[in-house]
């Protein structure tokens, strides 16, 4: 990607921390940013891209590598409005945090030219906080970057992504977006909801102001972290990974009913000691 | 208690670390301890305690201020034990986590003298690592430590207990029994039983071993941490809170239910915000 024109569209936490990255380390020649104009200013002074474009379209127009940084059904959205306008061998990436709907859209556009200049990404990059003013250069340092291609067949273009990705500190991984997705509902996208599920339980019960909610250990408070994550970018999530992450609510759901129905009997204690090993296996 | 002999039934991470900062800020003339052969040798070398009994009543006979520092039941159970070896104007105070059922047992051991020579406790310090070797002497230090009196009546003894707890670093409350446990369920009981059953909701559904379960940014193991707990003293907790968490379990099968009833609806986002804004509160 050296040398190289990249178009970062969307500036948010990821894509004004990957402007920050390439630029720091060298790793494009000039970055566009695509964004409101507020955040085009405020971007190029944190000196995180090299210009800017309102219009995605213009932004993308004679660019070598193009990030998609939004929420995955404004990705659709904006991979549906920059195809036309893409030059020839450029290669297109998203960072959505599910995969299969995005891949979808990009065949249903591209044909059979989809595998070629498209290759969806995913950067394990999380963070409770969101937005350009949270961005920095490490946030892809030591992070997984999952990659789901769309075909087989060997890319130069592909090659030159997952080689900047690796320069900037990423782990990169190939994964099928199916199993990415089926997969995420569990690691990711199901504890989320658990932490929403746990505030919400708390404020019926105990409601909003309650002196009890001083009352407890430092567990609470990791348990509601998740909680504090953007809205609308898990709404987004949530509609583009519905069946996946429905068959883990329901199969959490199940979980808590079977603990619950053996609280005081000897099955709790067993129950608990084996979610207890898991956990720990997890950590090594 | 300064100048006072103090004896700790108990020498886990609670238990161990009172002793450290008793006697690293000379709160006590002398700190018995309470254990394992192998425990009272250890806890003597790290000086957490100035001397040893295997034998409770043993233990106990001779102090001014009792601790029982194991779980709730083993506690229940010690205070039957020792009752009738306490000497005249000794106070039993406990760090159980929850307080209906000591209260009533010390009522009921006691009779009307319960408030006066009971005082039950529970300083809310956890960490997730259990043990002796845990201990530490700034366990206490900025923690909030819940008295629960089982009467109004002033005593000179309590007194002196706030006052050691607060020089030990601790914010002393007041709070009824009733009222600790029904708000604990919520506050930390639930919250333990959501990261127990994620990590066997993740089992059952991935399996040991599997290579997804790598694939996550740093949320799932937030959410994992408490799952690492101490079976045997959830158990305890679990029995003798079994009515309030019952129901806090319910509450959260139902929110659950609800979130994955809306998931692609409008009304998913504006659950979603609402407790974003519930969790973002609780951090003022």
């Amino acid at each position: 990607m050296k040398g190289k024109r990249v178009t970062i569209i969307g500036l948010g936490l990821m894509g004004g921390s990957l402007g920050l990255a390439l630029k720091q380390r060298g790793l494009a020649a000039h970055v566009v940013g695509c964004g409101r104009e507020a955040l085009l200013t405020r971007a190029m002074e944190m000196g995180a891209i090299d210009s800017g474009a309102v219009d995605a379209g213009e932004a993308a127009a004679e660019s070598d590598f193009v990030f998609l940084c939004t929420p995955v059904e404004t990705s659709i959205g904006l991979l549906r409005e920059i195809a036309p306008r893409l030059k020839a061998g450029a290669l297109v990436t998203d960072v959505g945090s599910t995969k299969e709907a995005f891949a979808a859209a990009a065949r249903e556009i591209f044909g059979e030219a989809a595998h070629e200049l498209v290759l969806p990404g995913h950067p394990l990059a999380g963070k409770e906080v969101s937005g350009l003013e949270y961005a920095e250069a490490e946030l892809y340092s030591e992070c997984l970057w999952v990659l789901t291609p769309l075909g087989s067949a060997e890319v130069a273009s592909h090659g030159e992504l997952r080689e900047a990705l690796a320069r900037l500190g990423a782990r990169v991984m190939e994964m099928d977006a199916a199993e990415h997705d089926r997969t995420l509902a569990y690691t990711s996208h199901l504890p989320q909801m658990l932490s929403t599920a746990l505030a919400l339980t708390l404020k019926e019960a105990m409601g909003e102001g309650n002196p009890g909610l001083r009352v407890h250990a430092g567990g609470l408070r990791a348990m509601l972290r998740l909680a504090e994550s953007d809205a609308a970018m898990w709404e987004q999530i949530a509609d583009s990974n519905r069946e996946n992450l429905a068959g883990a609510l329901e199969g959490m759901e199940r979980v808590l009913r079977e603990l619950r129905e053996r609280l005081g009997t000897a099955e709790f204690r067993g129950k608990f000691e084996e979610g207890r090993e898991f956990a720990k296996g997890l950590r090594k």
